[in-house]
Order: structure tokens, then C-alpha cells, then sequence
């Protein structure tokens, strides 16, 4: 069984992992990732991480995430807002000139979603597309075992999906965005607007309020789900997954809205689309599996 | 170079063509497809007309292209209106059985789009989306050089996709659905409301009327191109094409309506996405194209 590396590179910490083709964590190097001081200290600095690793020289490629839009044709970040100096720097073929393997990167929430398609909630399924809700929405399609990355990266940016032009403008993103009026950040903001008597730190305290039958709780869990609905029915028409697999901080509350919005969403499909799979994420560390996935699913 | 047999079956006609691998038709058999009278009469008649191209037996394979969803895996027709006794029927198992090569099925509207993403306006891009707009809206992705036909073969079923919740409902599809708002069909109910006093055969009588400067006509058209930018704006979150491939009847009046979509839809696409293509569909024959093209894509 042949073995992979695979980076999750974030703002503040990076992760090595040797994992094999059955997503199983062999090893691990964790620390900072330096992600303020550029990719003159932060590249050298992974590059001595991975030698860290056992019989690094055996593995059969790297595979790399990055939180923000990545070219994948030419290995760079399209956009780098949470590692300064990283817009257009030549991971890819940085790590190629320095272990001679094949090198693959992609971002955080595309390689997440190729752990679950591959070795988690959708192994074994032709179509998956990944959704996470936490503080933002986002979300990645895998197709026949791989990324659909997309052309800048792009794909998979369903929080900036307009589920319902007619709301106010929040943020950068679009009027109605998904992320503006689905996301766990959003589900906090509409709560302590609407119910002010309540002590809301996150968005499982609003559900467990409607559960409570808190009445003003309910009519907003009646909307985030309404809007979610919304939103997976919007995925599916483009793609028809067989599974949506969920991940993300909200999903914690799972029981108390996900059968609220599976039952919706079966209103805005076709009849022959009711069958589509709703799925919790099932894996610890997507990242560091998802990264080591990405040479695999490129072959052949 | 290799050649394959291509069936472009409707509920009316029937076109059976040898293709080569570069798209170039080489031999044509056309005729009525019997398409009421059950698959007991419309087999034999398609594979009567196979067995009319010559040297049919040295061809690598056999795709078919029909108008309704399909399941790909298992070569059926989920469901069937315009061709009587379809639904359920093994159609890949049944000419496999005659003729002892590759068989493969999909829908009209993906036979289209891959023939378009292999040989035509999408050729050389990774992720192509095909869209037609004309009496409906229906689309096509191709990712990768295959069609993603979906769970139940409704990838591409973006008319059914809502782009403005607070419409009324006009058929069996979600209210706002895009082909109730920005088709051919709803183009013309629109504007026979509105210019109550104008002559409405088809869409583009609106486009010529919008630009020769009547008043209605314009905020018609800035309604329709603006429904038509959020529902591409939906598509790009969801998968990022390399470019949208437009085909359909309503693209005679392109230059009439598309700058106006592609500038509309730069305001609901992140920044890094504004570069994406609008290209006008090129084929004459995407129909028996695409469809000899599905054993191709399956190869390897």
C-alpha cells in the first residue's frame, strides 16, 4: 500500500502527516506555521517538517492545503489573505525541486472534501459535494475521485451564493449570500437581534432555545433552515451529488435542523431527487488526509 | 483514428452517425424514431439504422444521447415523457447485446455539452459548463473531459434552479426558477404582459424592441439579463468553470443580452472570478457529436 505526505498549511500552525492510501495517519509533525514572515521562512521550515517524517523518500507524492483559492494547473494561490507573501509563490514547484515526488495543492475546503469522498462519510461515491458550516459556508465538488478545483479556484464558494436577493447587504460578499444569512456567524448575529432576552454564544444555543420552544428561536430556525434548503437545492440542480457531506461547527446541533432542512429541500427538487444523501462529515483530520489524497487522485 | 457510432434519439426523429475522435460526422442515417410506439418498436428501428453505416463493427464504441434523465451506471432512463415505455428500460444492455462493443447513455442536454467541451467552443478546458437557453434552461458540467451526470442523472437541471424566491409560481418548477423567468418561453408570457401592444413571436422581438429604445422592453430585458447573471453567478460558486458554453435559441439575440449578462454577473462573482468565458455554443450537430463522444470520454 503506497504512502502519501500530506501538509495542512494554516495562518497560525501547519501539520505533516504520512497517511496511506487507506487515509490512515502513520505519522505526524505538528507546529507553527510562521505564517506572518512569508514563504522564505515558512517553506524551508515544512521542507525540514517533512524530512522529519519516516522514510519521507519512499512516499509516492505531497499533497498540500491552503486556506484560500488555489491554481491548481499551476500550483499557486490565486489569493492569500491568512499567509502573507503567498499570492503567485511557487509552492508546487518548490517542494518538487526539493523532494523529486509529485506535488499537488489545492485549499483547505476542497482537500477536506476529497478525505470524505474518498476514505470518509462518501467513499465509495461517484459525485460528493462537501459542505461546511461553521463560521462561513463553504463547500467542495469531487468527481469521479477528484477536485473539481475550477478554473481560479473558485469552486466550491457556496457562501457567496445568493439564496435570496431581497436581504441587506452584510459583508464583501453578495446581498442574500449564503454565508451572510446561513452560516454559524450569521445564526449568531440574527439571534441577538431578535432575541435579546437571550444569552447567545453560538448557533447551537439558538436551536436549543426553538427546542425549547422558544417561539422568536423557532421562526429563526425556521428561516436558516428555509435558507439552507434553499442552498443544497441550488448544489444539487448543478451537480446532482449522491451525498452532500457535512462538516463544520454547526453540525454539532445536527438533530435539531438538518431533518428540518432535508425535509425543505425535497420541496425544491425534482420529484427523481429526493434520494440525495445527507451525510455528517466522519473524519478527525480531513486536512492532512485530504492533502495526501491529492497525489493519489491524480493518477491515472 | 478511432470512429464511433453516435445516437441522437427524440421523441420524434432519430439520427444515427459515425464520428471520429475529432467530432467530424463521417456518415449519417436519419429517420423517424416511432418514439410513441414503445422500445419494442424503436430498438429494432436504431439498430436496423447501425447496421446501415459502414463498417459499423470496426467502430470502439456506441453512446446514445436521450431526452430525459438518465441513470449512467446503470444505462436506463430514470424517467421518460416524451418517449413512451422508456423509463426503466435497459437501453445499454440492450445494444451491447447486439453488437458486442462499449455502449453508453446520457441525457440530451450533457451529450450536447461534452461534444461542445471536447470538440467544439470549450475544447482544451478542464470544466466546461454548457447551458442552452431556449423554450427551457437546461445545462450540462463536464469536468475533466466527462460529463458529471449526477446521482440521478439531474446535473444540469439549472432551469428548475431558484434565482428569485418572491416569484410566482407558473408550472410544476420551484417559483423563481430560472426557466420560468429568463427562457424563451418566459421571455415571450412576459413581455405579451407587459407590451401589450407590441407583436411577440419570440424572444428576440424583445431584444429588437429594447434596442430600439422602448421603454419597456428595456426594464424587461434588464429584469431577464439580470435573472440570467444571478443563475450563472449560482453555477460559478458551485464548480468555477473555465467557461459557460451557451447554445439555444435565444443566443440569436446574443449580442443583444449577453454583454449585459456577463457585466452583471462580474458584480456577483468574487474578483478573482471575473475572467470567466462566455462562449457561444459552435456545433452544428452537438446531438450525434456528443453522444459518439461518451464512449471516448469513459476510456482510461
Amino acid at each position: 500500500m503506497e504512502e502519501y505526505i500530506g501538509i495542512d498549511l494554516g495562518g497560525t500552525n501547519v501539520r505533516v502527516s504520512k497517511v496511506n492510501e487507506a487515509g490512515v495517519i502513520l505519522q505526524t509533525v505538528k507546529g507553527p506555521s510562521y505564517g506572518t514572515e512569508g514563504p522564505e521562512i515558512v517553506m524551508p521550515n515544512i521542507i525540514e517538517m517533512i524530512k522529519k517524517i519516516d522514510n519521507y523518500q519512499k512516499c509516492a507524492g505531497i499533497g498540500m492545503g491552503v486556506p484560500g483559492p488555489v491554481d491548481t494547473a499551476r500550483g499557486i494561490m490565486c489569493l492569500s489573505s491568512n499567509l502573507y507573501g503567498f499570492t503567485g509563490y511557487p509552492i508546487v514547484q518548490h517542494l518538487q525541486e526539493n523532494f523529486h515526488m509529485p506535488v499537488y495543492l489545492d485549499n483547505d475546503a476542497n482537500v477536506a472534501g476529497l478525505a470524505e469522498a474518498l476514505v470518509g462519510a462518501g467513499k465509495g461515491m461517484n459525485i460528493v459535494y462537501y459542505v461546511t458550516i461553521s463560521t462561513g459556508i463553504g463547500g467542495a465538488l469531487i468527481a469521479n475521485g477528484r477536485v473539481v478545483s475550477g478554473k481560479n479556484g473558485f469552486a466550491g464558494e457556496i457562501g457567496n451564493i445568493v439564496i435570496d436577493r431581497n436581504r441587506p447587504k452584510i459583508n464583501h460578499l453578495n446581498a442574500g449570500a449564503s454565508e451572510c444569512e446561513a452560516s454559524g456567524t450569521a445564526i449568531v448575529r440574527k439571534a441577538r437581534e431578535r432575541l435579546p432576552y437571550a444569552t447567545i454564544n453560538h448557533a447551537g444555543d439558538v436551536f436549543a432555545l426553538a427546542s425549547n420552544n422558544d417561539q422568536n428561536a423557532i421562526a429563526l430556525v425556521d428561516e436558516i433552515t428555509t435558507d439552507l434548503a434553499y442552498l443544497f437545492s441550488i448544489v444539487a440542480h448543478v451537480c446532482d451529488p449522491f451525498a452532500f457531506v457535512i462538516g463544520g461547527g454547526v453540525m454539532k446541533s445536527k438533530d435539531l435542523f438538518l431533518p428540518l432542512v432535508v425535509e425543505k429541500y425535497k420541496n425544491l427538487v425534482h420529484e427523481g431527487m429526493r434520494n440525495t444523501l445527507f451525510l455528517e462529515a466522519q473524519l478527525d483530520e480531513p486536512g492532512v488526509i485530504g492533502a495526501a489524497m491529492l497525489p493519489l487522485s491524480m493518477k491515472g
